[in-house]
């Protein structure tokens, strides 16, 4: 089998399985409990927040863990939107988030906040100009993500941070769901309020997440309760699914600092072979994160490519998982103002850290029959 | 060791660990995926969802997958809130819920919604005609919790399920954590619009729940992203942990159907001889839920008397977990208006089907000679 769909989701390492299993037989106590299990589901807890803490550069008191991106994401906007209603009801984004981050901001429009949805280049950049000119005096809130999931353009993260940092009441959230363990950035350098990630996007397991939330930045718990998680999110600890995250966080960034030329070879590898493919278009652009590859083949549904390759077991996407199964368009693509006979024929290629080059020249080959295939039974 | 604290958390069962393993090793591409890969984990999605609806008697389309009891709750309470708020903004509830219901009506009150907590009696009985004579036109949401966390108390769901039926604005919630396997409520015949259960209070994994939506009844998610869960609450399902909830739901419902006497018959025998000790009192009514037995010491630091059953490897506790790190008075026993020699003295005993007699025997009598050594230290 060669998978190659990791940007929506990605095998979870038996390291990581083992610790949760440890967590999940030994430590099944709830953390809240004052008796002596209670105290050493506790520890593990603590000791699993210090390692995410030390591993991202931020305090331990500013790491939140939740039950994924999707809830990171809902948290961060929501959260500052409800908690800061008072500042302004105004918030900027782009128009190529992802859905979890989309769709919260659309929710808040039908609550009476406005929300700026920004344009991106044919290859999916935001201009920073952009975003200073769109800030307003009622701005409360500025979200972009690190790196697209479809299209794996890295945006100027830092260059923005700096233009947030001139707004003393704007809040800058950072969805870097895509780009943990790929594509290296320091939370505090990026001058973010917020970050999230996502823990089965790094071969950790699902359910599991963070949210990133500075020091003194408070906000409208989506999950009221008890005091867990700095008063930010109740609920029981999930703390096998903490601990396998922690867990998996090491392992990648451990990667990200020793593998990373390797994965951007195999990237630079396969970007080369598949624009040998004339039928093929590479919308990725040059500089992009480099576990994703985003190409069109027009004329082809790209449904019947992704088929006709899983039946040699090779598995790839069209966009996103998250809008998989909604009409044929990428919305992402289309923001790009991409014309239509692309943007309803894109394929992800995602790759992870074990992915080979003998796969890769699987995977095209496959690929080139599959598009021979098609033309054939297409009469052309 | 004895654990006695199964309403903070219980330990999961092997066969769910394995579930659980099963999905995250061979399941573990996302269900949202249109390869094959996803076709399976979707398939297996659908099977966990059809079992969980057949065991509680809803449809398929009316289970909701969460990440805990604490989601379950505040997605009700909030997401009723905010998708009716033209409706109404009154909302009604007691004073002992669980503090996931309790802070997630404070919230809403910042947001400028209206909440009555009704009182409850001395064993934390609310009164139906209480209920019916708060209802008023504007009245959106009536949330009550089938059993008490701390004193085990049933509330009578079922009647008050027929008074909320009488008005046709009203959607009424049912926290059914603390009931589920061990007090038996059909979910239809409850009257419920929507009931919040837990996987790990039924020997299932922390991290995992469910709500339970009427068909038609709309929510505004807490998480707003991809289409999943019926679009009420997005984000990447996590399927190990639904398909061990799933697991662990059947078997807590396989107990409740075949072994509920002999948890009765326990929870008797704790109850007499618990009734023996001249310094305790005992606050859970006699038809309690079958596995809480809370009990006062006056005069007594409960965290001496616990600290020194651990010590012989017996757990129990004070209040409820998730409010154990508060001060020391218990909030629920204090709405049932007990004096605070007994709100600051309480201890939870709660029991699982796999508790059995030589365990509450050897409980029984290092509970006794903990009192009479915290009495000689005390000087007594």
């Amino acid at each position: 089998m060669i998978y190659l769909d990791n940007s929506a989701t990605t095998k979870p390492l038996p390291e990581v399985l083992e610790s949760y299993m440890k967590a999940a037989e030994t430590y099944y106590a709830n953390p809240s409990s004052i008796h002596r299990l209670g105290s050493e589901a506790e520890r593990l807890l603590t000791k699993s927040r210090n390692m995410v803490a030390a591993i991202t550069g931020v305090k331990a008191n500013e790491v939140l863990f939740t039950s994924g991106g999707t809830e990171a994401n809902n948290l961060a906007i929501k959260g500052i939107a409800l908690q800061h209603i008072n500042r302004g009801k105004h918030m900027i984004t782009t128009q190529i988030e992802h859905p979890s981050v989309l769709e919260a901001f659309r929710s808040l429009e039908s609550l009476g906040f406005e929300v700026t949805y920004l344009g991106v280049d044919q290859e999916g950049y935001v201009d920073p100009v952009d975003i200073e000119n769109a800030i307003r005096e009622d701005t409360i809130l500025l979200s972009i993500m690190s790196v697209n999931n479809e299209l794996g353009t890295i945006q100027p993260v830092q260059e923005i941070g700096k233009i947030a940092q001139k707004f003393p009441k704007l809040f800058f959230h950072v969805d870097h769901v895509q780009g943990l363990g790929k594509v290296p950035m320091n939370v505090r350098q990026s001058g973010a309020d917020l970050c999230s990630v996502s823990g089965h996007k790094i071969h950790g397991l699902k359910g599991t997440g963070a949210l990133f939330v500075r020091d003194n930045v408070s906000l409208f718990p989506l999950l009221h309760g008890g005091s867990q998680e700095n008063r930010k999110r109740a609920g029981t600890e999930n703390l096998p699914g903490i601990a396998a995250f922690a867990k998996a966080l090491r392992l990648i960034m451990d990667k990200e600092q020793n593998h990373l030329p390797e994965l951007i070879s195999l990237q630079k590898y396969i970007r080369h072979q598949l624009s040998q493919i004339d039928s093929l278009l590479i919308n990725s652009p040059v500089n992009s994160a480099p576990h994703i590859i985003n190409v069109s083949l027009p004329g082809f549904k790209p449904e019947l490519i992704i088929h006709t390759l899983a039946q040699e077991e090779i598995y790839i996407s069209t966009k996103s998982a998250c809008s998989s199964k909604q009409p044929d368009v990428s919305s992402v693509l289309k923001a790009c103002q991409l014309d239509s006979s692309r943007t309803t024929s894109s394929l992800r290629i995602s790759l992870s850290y074990q992915n080979t080059v003998p796969e890769v020249d699987q995977f095209i080959q496959a690929l080139k029959e599959a598009i021979i295939h098609l033309e054939t039974s297409m009469g052309r």
